[in-house]
Protein backbone atom coordinates (compact mmCIF):
# COMPACT_ATOMS: atom_id res chain seq x y z
CA UNK A 1 0.00 0.00 0.00
CA UNK A 2 1.41 3.82 -0.79
CA UNK A 3 1.47 6.32 2.31
CA UNK A 4 -2.27 7.54 1.44
CA UNK A 5 -3.84 3.81 1.12
CA UNK A 6 -2.44 2.82 4.31
CA UNK A 7 -3.59 6.05 6.13
CA UNK A 8 -7.27 5.57 4.33
CA UNK A 9 -6.92 1.87 5.72
CA UNK A 10 -6.05 3.31 9.23
CA UNK A 11 -8.97 6.25 8.92
CA UNK A 12 -11.57 3.02 8.35
CA UNK A 13 -10.30 1.19 11.42
CA UNK A 14 -10.70 3.55 13.79
CA UNK A 15 -14.71 3.18 13.25
CA UNK A 16 -13.75 0.48 15.87
CA UNK A 17 -13.48 2.13 18.66
CA UNK A 18 -16.92 2.66 18.70
CA UNK A 19 -17.26 -0.57 19.85
CA UNK A 20 -14.48 -0.61 22.63
CA UNK A 21 -16.71 -0.56 25.57
CA UNK A 22 -15.40 0.90 29.24
CA UNK A 23 -16.57 0.21 32.74
CA UNK A 24 -17.95 3.64 32.78
CA UNK A 25 -21.38 4.56 31.57
CA UNK A 26 -22.74 7.77 29.54
CA UNK A 27 -24.71 9.82 32.00
CA UNK A 28 -28.22 10.05 30.38
CA UNK A 29 -28.70 6.23 28.95
CA UNK A 30 -26.62 4.35 31.82
CA UNK A 31 -24.92 2.80 28.17
CA UNK A 32 -21.35 1.94 28.40
CA UNK A 33 -18.76 4.14 26.97
CA UNK A 34 -16.72 3.37 24.24
CA UNK A 35 -13.30 4.47 23.70
CA UNK A 36 -14.71 6.91 20.50
CA UNK A 37 -16.62 8.75 23.05
CA UNK A 38 -14.30 8.69 26.08
CA UNK A 39 -11.43 9.95 23.79
CA UNK A 40 -13.90 13.31 21.89
CA UNK A 41 -14.84 14.01 25.26
CA UNK A 42 -11.54 14.34 26.54
CA UNK A 43 -9.84 16.19 23.80
CA UNK A 44 -12.83 18.78 23.90
CA UNK A 45 -11.97 19.12 27.45
CA UNK A 46 -8.24 20.18 26.60
CA UNK A 47 -9.92 22.67 24.48
CA UNK A 48 -12.22 23.53 27.42
CA UNK A 49 -9.59 23.95 30.17
CA UNK A 50 -5.63 24.86 28.33
CA UNK A 51 -5.86 27.96 30.12
CA UNK A 52 -5.96 25.72 33.65
CA UNK A 53 -3.16 23.27 33.09
CA UNK A 54 -1.13 23.22 36.26
CA UNK A 55 2.01 24.00 33.28
CA UNK A 56 1.54 25.82 29.73
CA UNK A 57 1.44 23.01 27.47
CA UNK A 58 1.16 22.95 23.37
CA UNK A 59 -2.49 22.50 23.10
CA UNK A 60 -2.24 20.86 19.46
CA UNK A 61 0.05 18.34 20.71
CA UNK A 62 -1.77 17.48 23.99
CA UNK A 63 -5.31 16.65 21.79
CA UNK A 64 -3.12 14.33 19.45
CA UNK A 65 -2.11 12.57 22.55
CA UNK A 66 -5.62 12.43 23.40
CA UNK A 67 -7.10 11.24 20.25
CA UNK A 68 -5.19 8.44 20.16
CA UNK A 69 -4.31 7.32 23.53
CA UNK A 70 -6.66 4.47 23.66
CA UNK A 71 -5.72 3.51 19.47
CA UNK A 72 -3.61 0.21 21.37
CA UNK A 73 -7.03 -0.98 22.98
CA UNK A 74 -7.90 -1.84 19.57
CA UNK A 75 -5.22 -4.69 19.97
CA UNK A 76 -5.26 -5.00 23.61
CA UNK A 77 -8.86 -4.21 24.48
CA UNK A 78 -10.11 -2.06 27.42
CA UNK A 79 -8.60 -3.30 30.56
CA UNK A 80 -10.70 -1.82 33.89
CA UNK A 81 -8.40 0.28 35.73
CA UNK A 82 -9.27 -1.26 39.48
CA UNK A 83 -8.69 -4.66 38.13
CA UNK A 84 -5.65 -5.35 39.82
CA UNK A 85 -4.38 -9.10 37.69
CA UNK A 86 -5.27 -7.76 34.13
CA UNK A 87 -3.11 -4.27 34.71
CA UNK A 88 0.34 -6.68 35.53
CA UNK A 89 0.54 -7.59 32.01
CA UNK A 90 -1.58 -4.29 30.68
CA UNK A 91 1.56 -2.22 29.56
CA UNK A 92 3.18 -5.14 28.10
CA UNK A 93 0.14 -5.91 26.00
CA UNK A 94 -0.26 -2.59 24.80
CA UNK A 95 3.60 -1.46 24.10
CA UNK A 96 2.77 -4.88 21.74
CA UNK A 97 -0.55 -3.05 20.21
CA UNK A 98 0.71 0.03 19.99
CA UNK A 99 3.82 -1.13 17.71
CA UNK A 100 1.20 -3.36 15.87
CA UNK A 101 -0.83 -0.91 15.19
CA UNK A 102 1.67 2.26 14.29
CA UNK A 103 3.86 0.23 12.20
CA UNK A 104 1.25 0.32 9.55
CA UNK A 105 1.07 3.59 8.76
CA UNK A 106 4.07 5.66 6.70
CA UNK A 107 6.94 5.86 9.11
CA UNK A 108 7.08 9.63 9.87
CA UNK A 109 3.23 9.64 11.20
CA UNK A 110 3.63 6.43 12.94
CA UNK A 111 6.30 7.04 14.74
CA UNK A 112 5.40 10.25 16.03
CA UNK A 113 2.05 8.65 17.07
CA UNK A 114 3.71 5.83 18.91
CA UNK A 115 6.17 8.56 20.22
CA UNK A 116 3.26 10.35 21.64
CA UNK A 117 2.03 7.69 22.98
CA UNK A 118 4.72 6.63 25.00
CA UNK A 119 5.15 10.18 25.95
CA UNK A 120 1.27 9.72 27.40
CA UNK A 121 2.48 6.54 29.26
CA UNK A 122 5.55 7.57 31.24
CA UNK A 123 3.70 11.13 32.06
CA UNK A 124 7.03 13.01 32.05
CA UNK A 125 6.07 16.50 30.18
CA UNK A 126 3.53 19.00 30.75
CA UNK A 127 1.19 17.77 27.61
CA UNK A 128 1.09 14.18 29.44
CA UNK A 129 0.41 15.15 33.14
CA UNK A 130 -2.29 17.71 31.49
CA UNK A 131 -3.90 14.60 29.30
CA UNK A 132 -3.59 12.25 32.38
CA UNK A 133 -5.21 14.63 34.63
CA UNK A 134 -8.35 15.01 31.81
CA UNK A 135 -8.18 10.68 31.60
CA UNK A 136 -8.51 9.99 35.09
CA UNK A 137 -11.25 13.04 35.67
CA UNK A 138 -13.67 12.67 33.05
CA UNK A 139 -14.93 9.17 34.87
CA UNK A 140 -15.61 10.76 38.02
CA UNK A 141 -18.12 12.90 36.44
CA UNK A 142 -19.30 10.12 34.99
CA UNK A 143 -19.73 8.41 37.95
CA UNK A 144 -20.77 10.64 40.46
CA UNK A 145 -23.62 11.99 38.33
CA UNK A 146 -24.50 8.33 37.30
CA UNK A 147 -25.69 7.71 40.84
CA UNK A 148 -22.47 6.00 41.78
CA UNK A 149 -22.08 3.98 38.36
CA UNK A 150 -19.18 2.00 37.87
CA UNK A 151 -17.84 2.65 42.13
CA UNK A 152 -21.31 1.07 42.87
CA UNK A 153 -21.26 -2.05 40.58
CA UNK A 154 -17.79 -2.88 41.12
CA UNK A 155 -17.59 -2.07 45.32
CA UNK A 156 -14.83 0.04 44.81
CA UNK A 157 -13.01 2.00 47.87
CA UNK A 158 -12.46 5.60 48.18
CA UNK A 159 -8.83 4.66 48.98
CA UNK A 160 -8.81 3.51 45.36
CA UNK A 161 -10.55 6.64 43.28
CA UNK A 162 -7.90 8.64 45.63
CA UNK A 163 -4.86 7.20 43.84
CA UNK A 164 -6.59 6.87 40.99
CA UNK A 165 -7.55 10.61 40.97
CA UNK A 166 -3.88 11.70 42.22
CA UNK A 167 -2.02 12.85 38.87
CA UNK A 168 -5.08 15.33 38.17
CA UNK A 169 -3.31 17.31 41.18
CA UNK A 170 -0.62 16.98 38.77
CA UNK A 171 -1.87 18.08 35.85
CA UNK A 172 -4.89 20.76 36.64
CA UNK A 173 -5.32 21.90 39.92
CA UNK A 174 -8.67 23.04 39.76
CA UNK A 175 -10.32 20.61 37.90
CA UNK A 176 -8.75 17.98 41.16
CA UNK A 177 -10.33 19.95 43.87
CA UNK A 178 -14.00 19.38 41.48
CA UNK A 179 -13.30 15.79 41.49
CA UNK A 180 -12.25 15.56 44.34
CA UNK A 181 -15.08 16.89 46.16
CA UNK A 182 -17.41 14.87 43.68
CA UNK A 183 -15.41 11.63 45.23
CA UNK A 184 -15.81 13.02 48.83
CA UNK A 185 -19.92 13.36 48.13
CA UNK A 186 -19.92 9.78 46.67
CA UNK A 187 -18.88 8.33 49.86
CA UNK A 188 -21.14 10.24 51.90
CA UNK A 189 -23.65 9.29 49.66
CA UNK A 190 -22.52 5.27 50.03
CA UNK A 191 -21.69 4.72 46.12
CA UNK A 192 -18.08 3.96 47.45
CA UNK A 193 -16.72 2.22 50.18
CA UNK A 194 -14.90 4.22 52.95
CA UNK A 195 -11.95 2.35 52.90
CA UNK B 1 -20.57 30.64 38.50
CA UNK B 2 -17.61 31.75 38.28
CA UNK B 3 -15.43 30.51 34.80
CA UNK B 4 -13.95 27.79 36.14
CA UNK B 5 -17.49 26.59 37.27
CA UNK B 6 -18.94 27.11 33.68
CA UNK B 7 -16.43 25.20 32.12
CA UNK B 8 -17.03 22.26 34.40
CA UNK B 9 -20.78 22.67 33.76
CA UNK B 10 -20.59 22.24 30.13
CA UNK B 11 -17.81 19.91 30.26
CA UNK B 12 -20.33 17.31 31.85
CA UNK B 13 -23.29 18.67 29.64
CA UNK B 14 -20.85 17.50 26.91
CA UNK B 15 -21.53 13.83 27.67
CA UNK B 16 -24.95 14.25 26.12
CA UNK B 17 -23.38 14.34 22.77
CA UNK B 18 -22.81 10.49 23.09
CA UNK B 19 -26.99 10.19 22.73
CA UNK B 20 -27.72 12.42 19.73
CA UNK B 21 -27.96 10.09 17.28
CA UNK B 22 -26.66 9.74 13.52
CA UNK B 23 -28.81 8.25 10.67
CA UNK B 24 -24.83 6.51 9.87
CA UNK B 25 -24.43 3.31 11.61
CA UNK B 26 -20.85 1.92 13.03
CA UNK B 27 -19.81 -0.70 10.41
CA UNK B 28 -19.11 -3.69 12.92
CA UNK B 29 -22.24 -3.37 14.32
CA UNK B 30 -24.69 -1.89 12.76
CA UNK B 31 -25.68 0.46 15.86
CA UNK B 32 -26.22 4.64 14.76
CA UNK B 33 -23.17 6.26 15.37
CA UNK B 34 -23.76 9.41 17.85
CA UNK B 35 -22.28 13.26 17.53
CA UNK B 36 -19.28 12.31 20.34
CA UNK B 37 -18.40 9.16 18.06
CA UNK B 38 -18.55 10.91 14.92
CA UNK B 39 -16.88 13.73 16.01
CA UNK B 40 -13.87 12.00 17.33
CA UNK B 41 -13.46 10.45 14.35
CA UNK B 42 -12.71 13.21 12.14
CA UNK B 43 -10.76 15.08 14.60
CA UNK B 44 -8.15 11.99 14.72
CA UNK B 45 -8.77 11.89 10.61
CA UNK B 46 -7.50 15.05 9.94
CA UNK B 47 -4.04 14.42 12.55
CA UNK B 48 -3.73 11.68 9.96
CA UNK B 49 -4.46 13.88 6.68
CA UNK B 50 -3.12 16.82 7.39
CA UNK B 51 -0.69 16.82 4.98
CA UNK B 52 -2.98 15.78 2.42
CA UNK B 53 -5.11 18.98 2.64
CA UNK B 54 -5.46 20.95 -0.42
CA UNK B 55 -3.84 23.95 1.79
CA UNK B 56 -1.63 24.07 4.67
CA UNK B 57 -3.64 24.38 7.58
CA UNK B 58 -3.42 25.46 11.85
CA UNK B 59 -4.08 21.70 12.45
CA UNK B 60 -4.71 22.63 16.50
CA UNK B 61 -7.55 25.38 14.93
CA UNK B 62 -8.97 22.58 12.49
CA UNK B 63 -9.34 20.06 15.51
CA UNK B 64 -11.04 22.25 17.69
CA UNK B 65 -13.74 23.35 14.55
CA UNK B 66 -13.94 19.62 14.09
CA UNK B 67 -14.62 18.76 17.95
CA UNK B 68 -17.36 21.27 18.86
CA UNK B 69 -18.54 21.58 15.45
CA UNK B 70 -21.92 19.32 16.50
CA UNK B 71 -22.10 20.60 19.85
CA UNK B 72 -25.32 23.05 18.30
CA UNK B 73 -27.10 19.53 17.81
CA UNK B 74 -26.96 19.53 21.71
CA UNK B 75 -30.12 21.60 21.22
CA UNK B 76 -30.99 21.76 17.63
CA UNK B 77 -30.75 17.79 17.26
CA UNK B 78 -29.02 15.98 14.25
CA UNK B 79 -30.88 16.98 11.01
CA UNK B 80 -30.20 14.55 8.00
CA UNK B 81 -28.34 15.63 5.14
CA UNK B 82 -31.03 14.30 2.43
CA UNK B 83 -34.19 15.91 4.38
CA UNK B 84 -34.91 18.60 2.03
CA UNK B 85 -37.47 20.19 4.75
CA UNK B 86 -35.54 19.66 7.98
CA UNK B 87 -32.74 21.28 6.04
CA UNK B 88 -34.68 24.79 5.68
CA UNK B 89 -34.48 25.52 9.00
CA UNK B 90 -31.27 23.58 9.95
CA UNK B 91 -29.29 27.21 9.77
CA UNK B 92 -31.31 29.10 11.85
CA UNK B 93 -31.79 26.73 14.79
CA UNK B 94 -28.79 25.76 15.04
CA UNK B 95 -27.32 29.33 15.01
CA UNK B 96 -30.19 29.89 18.10
CA UNK B 97 -28.25 27.16 19.47
CA UNK B 98 -24.55 28.24 19.11
CA UNK B 99 -25.80 31.52 20.61
CA UNK B 100 -27.05 29.90 23.57
CA UNK B 101 -24.33 27.19 24.13
CA UNK B 102 -21.34 29.17 23.71
CA UNK B 103 -23.06 32.24 25.67
CA UNK B 104 -23.28 30.31 28.87
CA UNK B 105 -19.45 29.80 28.20
CA UNK B 106 -16.50 32.27 29.84
CA UNK B 107 -16.74 35.26 27.26
CA UNK B 108 -13.38 34.67 25.68
CA UNK B 109 -13.80 31.02 25.15
CA UNK B 110 -17.41 31.12 24.13
CA UNK B 111 -16.66 33.46 21.61
CA UNK B 112 -13.75 31.76 20.11
CA UNK B 113 -15.80 28.61 19.59
CA UNK B 114 -18.78 30.41 18.60
CA UNK B 115 -16.50 32.20 16.07
CA UNK B 116 -14.92 28.62 14.93
CA UNK B 117 -18.56 27.01 14.37
CA UNK B 118 -19.47 30.48 12.37
CA UNK B 119 -16.46 29.66 10.11
CA UNK B 120 -16.95 26.20 9.62
CA UNK B 121 -20.12 26.80 8.64
CA UNK B 122 -19.03 29.64 5.88
CA UNK B 123 -16.46 27.31 4.59
CA UNK B 124 -14.78 29.81 3.49
CA UNK B 125 -10.69 29.36 5.06
CA UNK B 126 -8.44 26.50 4.56
CA UNK B 127 -9.56 25.14 8.32
CA UNK B 128 -12.94 25.10 7.47
CA UNK B 129 -12.57 23.65 3.68
CA UNK B 130 -10.17 20.72 5.05
CA UNK B 131 -12.64 20.21 8.32
CA UNK B 132 -16.03 20.05 5.62
CA UNK B 133 -14.03 17.47 3.98
CA UNK B 134 -13.69 14.89 6.63
CA UNK B 135 -16.90 15.30 7.74
CA UNK B 136 -18.23 15.10 4.35
CA UNK B 137 -16.15 11.51 3.39
CA UNK B 138 -16.18 9.89 6.94
CA UNK B 139 -19.97 8.70 6.87
CA UNK B 140 -18.55 7.57 3.20
CA UNK B 141 -16.97 5.04 4.55
CA UNK B 142 -19.32 3.54 6.86
CA UNK B 143 -22.15 3.33 4.31
CA UNK B 144 -20.03 1.60 1.97
CA UNK B 145 -17.98 -0.74 4.50
CA UNK B 146 -21.36 -1.36 6.12
CA UNK B 147 -22.81 -2.63 2.92
CA UNK B 148 -25.18 0.42 1.82
CA UNK B 149 -26.32 1.69 5.21
CA UNK B 150 -28.40 5.28 5.28
CA UNK B 151 -28.18 4.70 1.29
CA UNK B 152 -30.08 2.34 0.90
CA UNK B 153 -32.32 2.70 3.92
CA UNK B 154 -33.53 5.86 2.86
CA UNK B 155 -33.46 5.43 -0.78
CA UNK B 156 -30.37 8.19 -1.38
CA UNK B 157 -29.74 8.69 -5.08
CA UNK B 158 -26.30 8.77 -6.76
CA UNK B 159 -26.53 12.50 -7.80
CA UNK B 160 -27.46 13.56 -4.37
CA UNK B 161 -24.31 11.75 -2.86
CA UNK B 162 -22.53 13.43 -5.75
CA UNK B 163 -23.30 17.12 -4.62
CA UNK B 164 -22.95 16.11 -0.43
CA UNK B 165 -19.20 14.62 -1.16
CA UNK B 166 -18.41 18.20 -3.88
CA UNK B 167 -16.74 19.70 -0.90
CA UNK B 168 -13.99 17.15 -0.13
CA UNK B 169 -12.50 17.61 -3.69
CA UNK B 170 -11.91 21.38 -2.63
CA UNK B 171 -10.88 19.97 1.36
CA UNK B 172 -8.59 17.07 0.42
CA UNK B 173 -8.60 15.82 -3.05
CA UNK B 174 -7.31 12.09 -2.37
CA UNK B 175 -9.74 11.56 -0.09
CA UNK B 176 -12.23 12.61 -2.54
CA UNK B 177 -10.86 10.71 -5.13
CA UNK B 178 -11.09 7.99 -2.83
CA UNK B 179 -14.29 8.44 -1.70
CA UNK B 180 -15.51 8.90 -5.19
CA UNK B 181 -14.53 5.69 -6.36
CA UNK B 182 -16.67 4.02 -3.39
CA UNK B 183 -19.70 5.47 -4.58
CA UNK B 184 -19.30 4.41 -8.09
CA UNK B 185 -19.13 1.13 -6.41
CA UNK B 186 -21.80 2.09 -4.17
CA UNK B 187 -24.03 2.50 -7.69
CA UNK B 188 -22.49 -0.46 -9.48
CA UNK B 189 -24.22 -2.47 -5.93
CA UNK B 190 -26.83 -1.01 -6.20
CA UNK B 191 -26.91 0.31 -2.96
CA UNK B 192 -27.46 3.87 -4.67
CA UNK B 193 -30.14 4.55 -6.77
CA UNK B 194 -28.79 5.62 -10.36
CA UNK B 195 -29.64 8.63 -11.03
Amino acid sequence: MNHIESILHFSRRLDEMKTVLRKTRVIATGQFEDDAQHSWHISAMAVLLADYANEPVNLEKTIKMLLFHDVVELEAGDTFCYDVNANKDKQEREAIAARNIYGRLPNALGEELLSLWEEFERGDTPEARFAAALDRAQPIFNNYYGGGGSWKEHGIKHSQVLARIAPVKDGCAPLYDHVRSLVEEGVQKGWLIDA
